[in-house]
């Protein structure tokens, strides 16, 4: 069921908070799809683990994303140069909270470098279960898909 | 001279730290380009002032950006649109300065409810002051340019 679909990728520097996280949406159920890198032994490019991510996304736009490397920074850069994708680096509870409620978020970019395993499951929680408000912020989201 | 141009742009969220910048920016003798807004007062959509942003930046690429929005998460979305931008949503000083170091970021996204004038200047510094490291950063950012 693409609505529980969780789809998880990092670079080096994000393997083993990417790891914890895989393991805690495993143990809460829901479908995880990890695509890596499975080292921090190799340095790995994020644009290209970005790029992995959003063909995903693009055939399945129920599925939501994390993405993580040093800071969350290259991958915020990558992954939003797709339309369909919204990805939000968050860093505490509040940016969490807005990324889903004002921008509707469907990936949610983290520093392996900056945020630690009970920071990041806390902000995974708020990403997964937070609605968009809509209404006003409808038409901004909309543009944000359009942008020529 | 372009090396000294910085455009400024946000939404009503953004607008008094905007115009703090601004402020600071000019009196360190930059060339600053404001695209507004000059009220928060009305709403304005971001993704359209962080386009009128990057279509200053697409003609004059030696020129930096800052875009505020409440968080600066929608900022970013909406930047990250274009190719020739990398836009980062920096917080603290660690990610101002690996914005500028490993993503050679060009615009500075901040959030102005989030972050408050002191911290904006002491990023907005280390943003506009940084070098870009290069060596094994550089094909990433090359990346960053040709994700399709």
């Amino acid at each position: 069921m693409s609505d529980n679909k969780i789809v998880i990728a990092s670079d080096h520097a994000g393997y083993l908070l990417k790891k914890q996280l895989s393991d805690y949406l495993k143990s809460l159920n829901y479908d995880v799809l990890d695509l890596g890198v499975d080292t921090d032994a190799v340095s790995t490019d994020y644009p290209l683990k970005a790029q992995d991510l959003a063909y995903i996304l693009k055939d399945d736009p129920k599925a939501r994303g994390i993405l993580i490397c040093g800071t969350g920074i290259g991958m915020s850069i990558a992954i939003n140069r797709y339309p369909f994708i919204r990805g939000a680096l968050a860093y505490d509870k509040q940016t969490a909270l807005l990324a889903r409620q004002h921008n509707n978020a469907n990936v949610l970019c983290l520093g392996g470098r900056t945020t630690n395993f009970d920071t990041a499951k806390e902000l995974t929680d708020i990403f997964l279960t937070t609605p968009f408000d809509g209404g006003r912020h409808e038409k901004r989201v909309l543009e944000l898909g359009e942008m020529k």
